[in-house]
This record gives C-alpha cells, structure tokens and sequence, in this order.
C-alpha cells in the first residue's frame, strides 16, 4: 500500500503531484484550483467579520460516527457560528507522519469534502508538512475559518443576561464515550457514536427568522461545565442548571454511571449552548427539531457561578475541569 | 524546569491558566483577550480578501536569526502579501509535545509577539493542543491569515507577462544553510543567518506609491526554482534566469559549493520574487535598500519553461525538486 514519505513534503514536484491529486482534485473549487500562496475572496461586505482556527490531533483518527476530517471542518464551522457569523472560507493544514497509509489520508480528505458541502463552506487555501515517524501521530490537522456577521446580529458569551434561558441543542457526551469507545476503554457492547456535525444551518435559520439570541457556545473540551463557565465569567451571571432537563442518551448515562465520569465535563462535537430571553426558546428547540432543550436559567449574580441542582433537590457549585479526562479527543 | 503535561490541553482550568498566562498575556490586544471561539473583527470593506495557511514543523525550533515563532509569523504575513492584500488578522494555534520546557514556550511566543508587532499584524484566534511525548516534536505552529487587498491591486501568479522583469529582493539560500548549521551539518565555522521576516511594509510601500507589479511570490520551500516553475506554470510564460545576476552571500556559496547543492533550491524565509514591467524595477530595489536585483525576464512561449543561463553562456532547462534536500525547514 502506497505510505506517505518525506518527500511529499519537500515543496517540490512529488508533493504537488500529491496536493494536487490526493487533496485539491477531492475538494474542488474555482479558488483552490489556483493553488496560489493566498486565495482571493470576494469581500460579501457587512460590517464584521469572524475568524477562528483549531487544530486537531484526535486518536485514532477514525471512530464511530466520525473521523478528524469531518471533526476539523465541523469544528471550525461550528466555532465561526458561535459568534453569529455565516461560514465563508477555510483553510485546511496536514501535518503528516511519514509512512502513512496514502489511502487513509485520501479517506479523510473524502470526508472532508463532504462535510465542507454539508456546511456549505470552501476550503480555499491549504498547507502540507510531512514529519519522520515518530515525530508525529499520522495525521494532525489544522483549520481555520472566516465567516461574515449580518450587521444586524449580536451573539458574543459576554451578552447573556439574567432572565435568559440556557439551552443545550441535544444529548450530551456522545462524542468522549465514543472516543473512549474506539480506544478499546469500555470492554462491552455499546451503540454510541460520535455526535460530531457542523451546526451551521440550524443557526442560519434562527438569525434569518429574527430570532434574539444572546450567546452560542459549543461545548467540546471540558463539556457543558467548562463552557457555562466561561459563560458565567464573561458574562457576570450565575447560572443555575436542572439537572434532571439535560438531555443524555441511555447508553451515554449508563457508561458514565459505570466508569464515573460526569456528563457535564464530556466533549461534544456537535451540539450547541444557547443562550437567549425566554421568547426565543420555542424556535431553537424547533431548529433543533425537538431535540434541543432548556437546561437552566441565567440569573443576577455580585458572584457569579455556575450551579446545578440536582436530581435530588440539592444545589451544588460546578467548576471547570480540574484534571484531564480522556486526552485528544479532538 | 516547569514542563508541559497533558492537562494542558486538557479544556480545563490549567489550559486556561496556561493559555491566559503564557500566550495572552504577551500577545495583548482586545480582540484576543476576549478568549471567545471565534475573533469578531471589523471589515474594512476593501472588494476583496485575501486568506492563506501554514503549519510550521521546523526543526530545531531555535535557530542562527530566528525561530519557529518568528518563521510562523513571517511566512503567514509574506503569503498574504503575495496577493498584494495588507496583513489584517491571524490565528495562532500550537500544537505542543507533553514535557516541553514552559520556558521555551514563553520565549517562541516572544519572538511571535515581536514579530507580528514588526509587521502589524494582530494575533486574533488560537488554539493550543498536547499530545504525548513522542507523537509530536516539542511544538508545531499553525498560523493562518487574512488581508484586505486595495480595490485597484491585481497580483497574482498568473499575471506574469512576457516582457517582465525578474526581481529577487535580496540574497537567496541563507535560510536552508542556517537550518542545516541549526542541526550540525556544518563541521566548520561559518556564520550564516535565516533570512526569515515579515516584507509585507516594503511592498505596502510599492502598491501605496501605485507601483505596478504582475507576481510576488516567496521561494520557501523548493527554492527560486520551485517558485518561479509555479509562475511559469501558471501564467504561460518562459522565464529565462542570469544566474550570474543571482545574488548569494559569500558564506552560502561556499557552503553549496562544498555540498553540491544548488542555491535555486534552497528555502528562503525573508525573500520575495517579483515581476512587473521593466519601469517598476527601479522602485522595487529601492524598496528592498537596493539589495533586490533583476535576474532574469519572462518571454513568450507555447512551450512554458523555467531556463537558466550559466555563468559560461550556456542555457539549460531548471525543473522543480525532484527529491528532497533538507526535511523540515519551516
């Protein structure tokens, strides 16, 4: 089988063949073509812009529901729409390991071509390095994305406020268990599956409706609590979860139930926070078709603080993650 | 000596910690500080924007006139400039090996602050990743770009036409003979600097004065050779080279001449190429404090190709690199 040597990333005619072939050819679009040191966009021309970048080392690479293709690019769509902005461009950066298989890098470019289309963006400009063996893990991957903000929206974590309802889009935790998963970490049987998706057009759909919301967030490392808390700390509310109101599928609640792991530090990779007054919670959880819910409430705080109650009527104080649970997971 | 852990990348109260502390801190400005999932930037409203990537692998990190910092930096800066856009906004994303010294990081970012102070650029977006000693090497960088381009610059690749001259900004070959001193290559004395920086303020000058230029393009990886196949390539042109108009410093020809390799294929980090009629040369090496040279010119041809007259007369044709020199050079 075809391996990845260190000549793909020489700069010179094997790692263009190999740009060229393997991953523009996948990807197609007028701007990449031109595999030019920059790409040139058209300026759609509202007032600001969004710009966002994440790399992503997860392991494996390939796991139920999902692969660091799909993550990468829904990743950087769903972090572009955290500030209200629709999806423009992106960039697409290998960092290769040499020895890997050729066919499993065309895989992830597969991948990546389909979620790109299912989210509506163009990856208009790339890189690839290549690395010795055991420099690297066969395939990291950076993205980085723009999208443009109508001039009319507002979404920022600074801007939620008391009174405002917290909404979670679905299920949490699915995308950790499912990495725990693929890592052979639970010796049973288990149907779970990464939720990773780009969220894009779910919020497309809200912001042209009208629809007020204050704060998106999407809650990947360090899960539901990490992201509330920096809700909490940039906005300067308290807010107070139901927990017996977070979503969470039975497979998901039952592995974290046995190895003890608490949902609200799980990554999600798709699925978004949201925050906004009452009167606008009907609509997300329609865009959401029905799968969203509100899971809490922001409130008027001189100490703000993330709090749950729980199941059994108690309140207790919710920080971020203190130490690690499952390492790259994305 | 601290050490990074995985917990630093872990989402969770250390990563923010770190991140704040180490990499914020040093690279102040507004936008940043907010720490939200994406930078809102204001659009300057310029017809077009320009967007590219890299991901730097260097190695070591720390060289003879620069380091993996600087390198990320320049070469995202310089890339945006080929498209004769100005640098606007660019993301930074690290992706660090698990017991790297925090020293060591401290300083990259350093030299990533200085660098993009000196080109006047603004870091907006980050992300920062750790992966388990030995799946990575000390750090790898990605940084991606935007700019905005003035609405009468066009200047592309594929602008190059024949009658143009070929301008080099300064001395090629300093960075690929920096790295391989960088690794011990080089058993006797020579001191010999990466040419790495930021060049976007001398064309900003250029395109600011109405200057015409057709082509910038940087020679990184795969050389002047490498670059200017790519334009010949893309803009039909015959580009015919006086290779003894090429300049090269002392230290660097010797150097070739001791190893055999040809200084057309060596890595520069602080060059351009550049082309426009014959009356811009006078700016442009002006621009560059007269160490930008003509080296060659661009002809018709049906049949495109990169040639070199010899410092004896004779014409041959120069490709791209077929194999590769030194890996992981930026």
């Amino acid at each position: 089988m075809p391996k990845i040597t260190m000549n793909h990333g020489s700069g010179g005619r094997e790692m263009h063949e190999f740009i060229k072939n393997t991953i523009i050819s996948k990807l197609k679009n007028g701007v990449l073509e031109k595999m030019d040191d920059s790409a040139v966009l058209v300026n759609p021309g509202t007032n600001r812009l969004a710009m966002t970048t994440d790399s992503y080392v997860v392991n494996p690479i390939k796991f139920a529901g999902g692969d660091i293709g799909r993550l990468s690019v829904s990743g950087t769509v769903n972090d572009i729409t955290t500030s209200g902005a629709k999806p423009y461009a992106m960039s697409l950066a290998f960092i290769v390991e040499e020895g890997m298989d050729l066919k499993l890098i065309e895989e992830i470019v597969e991948s990546i071509a389909i979620t790109a289309n299912e989210a509506d963006i163009k990856i208009v400009t790339g890189d690839t390095k290549v690395v010795e063996k055991g420099k690297g893990d066969n395939l990291f991957i950076n993205t980085a994305g723009i999208g443009f903000i109508n001039n009319n929206v507002n979404i920022s974590t600074y801007n939620t406020v008391p009174g405002d309802d917290i909404i979670i889009s679905g299920p949490v935790g699915n995308h950790e268990i499912a990495m725990m998963k693929a890592r052979g970490m639970i010796d049973f049987e288990c149907a779970v599956e990464s939720d990773v998706r780009p969220l894009n057009k779910e919020i497309e759909k809200l912001i042209d409706e009208g629809v007020e919301l204050h704060t998106i967030k999407d809650p990947t490392r360090g899960g539901v609590a990490g992201a509330l808390s920096e809700i909490v700390e940039h906005a300067g509310v308290d807010i107070l979860l139901d927990q017996s109101n977070i979503p969470i599928d039975g497979v998901v609640d039952s592995v974290c139930r046995l190895v003890g792991y608490d949902p609200l530090y799980l990554a999600n990779e798709g699925k978004f926070l949201i925050t906004g007054p009452p009167e606008s919670s009907k609509k997300v959880i329609e865009s959401f078709n029905g799968e969203a819910k509100v899971i809490g409430k922001a409130n008027q705080s001189d100490d703000p603080k993330l709090l749950l109650e729980t199941e059994f009527g108690g309140i207790r104080r919710v920080g971020m993650l203190e130490t690690m649970q499952l390492p790259r997971i994305c």
